[in-house]
């Protein structure tokens, strides 16, 4: 077995002020879920969240797509005068491998996932939960077998998943129906960890818990890039802020203006204040 | 009961060729299900489908984003001459009302079905299966009320449906117990036509048909349309191509590339053949 490598740690000449928010964004709410971690761990942050869902969602849609979808979105962040850019979504992150642009880190989900995976797992058997895009991209087989080639992968796609977080149906025998069927298909071959491979598996996170049984370690991205994002602040790669944690803001964006995405996101955030709620266009 | 009256009865100066493909457009894979019924109805027509898959679903998606993307596609189908405009998406009708575009006739899905479902229900009491858009749009309690303001509309939004249709779990115990629970919403209030408020519906419709019980009526929108279109030709609204039907083409576009949906396309408008199957961006 390989030391975990990771090609994140680069040390980049950073041109952002410490005060400048850090970016995260997802195709819809599912990258709420990374956002409340991230702003739990980092308290005196600024942040500023996108969640593109006029185009969401990016699970089903192809590497093209996907990959210019998260360019525009990067571009406009930057051009907000953001320190460091948090790609809060397995699709993107599967087609947008990028590790800067104009001298600010873009951070995926996929290595830091991979790292934890192979940290917590002790049979070396890892299981991936990701949407079809994810799944197809074979990013987390590829990123786990770059450190540890020996690890056995497996993967299944759960289109369902995401609809279900949507529909808000968290707690509900037809839930724990379908998540089992997709869990069962990772369960038959033993393994012992399961990477949550979309952001929007966490809000479902007892029903897969429940269906995987409790002795199955489960990892998500938020804590994975918690993790990153703590390394690369000793790197120097981004730089803290040192604001009173009770100025800070959280601004979320979406690209469409529905009412059911922000009563999720608040939700979602909650006990998080949201400071600003607003439209952006592409 | 006011007689039923038909705001696209209008005569227009189409400037079409009776060559001239008829456009039908839909968000993804739904509006297969009426392109399949009008190419089968009208075998001599050519047609140009455009499923919008980089940007679905439209369903969860705000009233201004939904009617800019339609005007987008429409805009594109002028380009591509057509001589009539179908938009087979329920979404997109609830919040695209225009008749017509540079002569050129556009039909949505609401007021035949509406027409359908008022002549279908002997009690007048009326159920909608549908998107949250559409239901948030009250498209067809409105398009029912101008017909018959008697009539009473039952409304259930039905957002797993599409996933699931998509998913392909067609014949399958959980899309029956989901099926039921959204379709127990109308029962209850003992309607006796049923609305596929989703031209992804047809493809679950015997899901549907189980869980509504078999004195239920249901009414699809590819069977609406194809009446109003009938109605519209006698009027000299569009003209007919009298070519022989060996020689007509069916083109699918899309604004994605997945081979997931060129799959399901396939399947949906079997036995008919794709002549021409591309992508296209916006």
């Amino acid at each position: 077995m390989n030391p975990p490598t990771n090609e994140q740690n680069t040390v980049y000449q950073n041109p952002a002020k410490s005060t400048d928010a850090i970016g995260v964004f997802d195709s819809g709410i599912g990258g709420l879920t990374v956002l409340k971690t991230l702003a739990q761990e980092f308290l005196k942050e600024n942040f500023i969240y996108l969640g593109d869902t006029a185009r969401l969602p990016y699970g089903t849609k192809s590497p093209e797509t996907i990959f210019n979808y998260s360019q525009q979105i990067i571009e406009y962040l930057i051009s907000r005068k953001v320190k460091a850019i948090v790609i809060a979504c397995n699709s993107a992150s599967s087609h947008y491998k990028k590790k800067e642009f104009s001298g600010i880190p873009v951070y995926n989900v996929i290595e830091p996932g991979a790292r934890m995976a192979l940290r917590t797992s002790i049979t070396k058997r890892i299981g991936i939960l990701g949407t079809r895009a994810t799944v197809n991209s074979q990013s987390y087989p590829t990123a786990i077998h770059q450190i540890d080639a020996t690890a056995e992968v497996f993967q299944a796609a759960c289109p369902l998943l995401v609809p279900l977080a949507e529909e808000g149906w968290i707690d509900d025998p037809i839930t724990n129906l379908i998540t089992y069927r997709y869990v069962q298909g990772l369960s038959q071959y033993n393994v012992d960890t399961m990477v949550l491979g979309c952001t929007h598996y966490p809000i479902l996170k007892a029903a897969i818990q429940k269906a995987a049984s409790n002795r199955v370690q489960l990892v998500e991205s938020g804590a994975a890039l918690t993790e990153i994002l703590n390394e690369e602040l000793q790197l120097g790669n981004w730089p803290a802020n040192h604001q009173e944690s009770s100025s800070r803001y959280i601004e979320v964006l979406t690209t469409d203006r529905s009412e059911h995405f922000q009563k999720w996101a608040q939700e979602i955030l909650h006990p998080l204040r949201i400071s600003d709620y607003d439209g952006v266009d592409f």
